[in-house]
């Protein structure tokens, strides 16, 4: 696995925006319209994996076709998201590490060690 | 709106992956896998917006209540995907800007503009 | 509004079963992989209205052109609920009466009338 | 497997609507917003598999404790289907039959047997 490149996400989010001020999509962009695109994309993204087996999808980075339709369905995941965050004002980075505090208390090491059980069940 | 904050993506997957390492949960984390829980995690955010106008969508940032289930959800959303990014080296900005170059050409200006019509129906 | 056509579901799923087995699919038709495509096939219903307000959509019926694409997608969850219902017994007039009583439980009339809010926030 | 049991589709969305009605939340059920519903069901469905084996999915029926969780989502998602296809006046057997039609076409038994691709793939 490589190490994770970082991203400019100020001036990625204002190309996005601009992208979108251009075609005047803003009109359609209301946020409940967004969560239903994101949660459509994801779903595309769902499809390519429907019919796979777990240990062919772990080696799919081997499979450049098929890479391409992953690519494509993890940029509109994240333009999406990127949509949603701006017109919220959330501080994406702060959000994930108040979510992974939270985690760390419902699943405490010890109890959920190679267990896949939601905190309410364990 | 406020300018978007950048994140130390790099830094924040490695603290997702030993969240994940120390937890073993990474036997779990099957592409096939992480694409169910990408999905299900969108469509929590989603059902947040299921009954809501879209009027009321787009002054959701007022409302602190909601936008605590909200920051919830996207941080979740955006872990699954960082989750899928790192298991197949994917570089988020590159494809990202792939997209969009993809989507400036399947959308031109001057056809697209105030239209929501998707590119094989213009 | 028209009365609701009924419908020989023991003769449709035979229909179906046949229509699969024909193709040796079945090894495809994990109760895992079903729901994954009943997830898919209801966000490809959800993408039609993604962009429409609530008001178009609740004149949809009028537009032969879309009400066709509703239509198969309607055929395609269901065909793939019929599928997961069939390989886990479940009798579905029997679930959807008992969950209507715990919903009328949960959901008493007096207190939710008008009111779009969970039971656990009502 | 057992034989399915046939419902009285007729009645039993008679007695959804009634149950609708009474609470006066006719007012959120936009065709859209059901299509949202319906989706958030579908996901609640997967979630229930997002971390467990086929294997074990198959085998899903024995375990009477996750079956009632099944239940109540296979539940929910039929009724917001029965919702859609009441608004929009859809004879479900109907569709489905079109549907079978269709893919019928799309994969001849011969090409498609024992394989999982799209028929555009084929």
């Amino acid at each position: 696995m490589k190490a994770m490149k970082n991203i400019d996400l100020q001036k990625l989010n204002q190309d996005i925006e601009h992208f979108v001020s251009e075609r005047e999509w803003d009109q359609f962009h209301s946020v409940k319209n967004l969560s239903m695109a994101l949660s459509v994309e994801s779903s595309e993204l769902l499809e390519i994996f429907q019919w796979m087996s777990e240990e062919d999808s772990n080696h799919i980075k081997n499979n450049s076709q098929v890479m391409g339709k992953i690519e494509d369905e993890v940029a509109d995941i994240f333009v999406y998201l990127l949509r949603i965050i701006s017109k919220t004002d959330i501080d994406l980075e702060q959000v994930v590490r108040n979510k992974m505090r939270k985690n760390a208390q419902k699943y405490p090491v010890e109890k959920s060690r190679g267990n896949s059980k939601k905190y309410n069940e364990l």
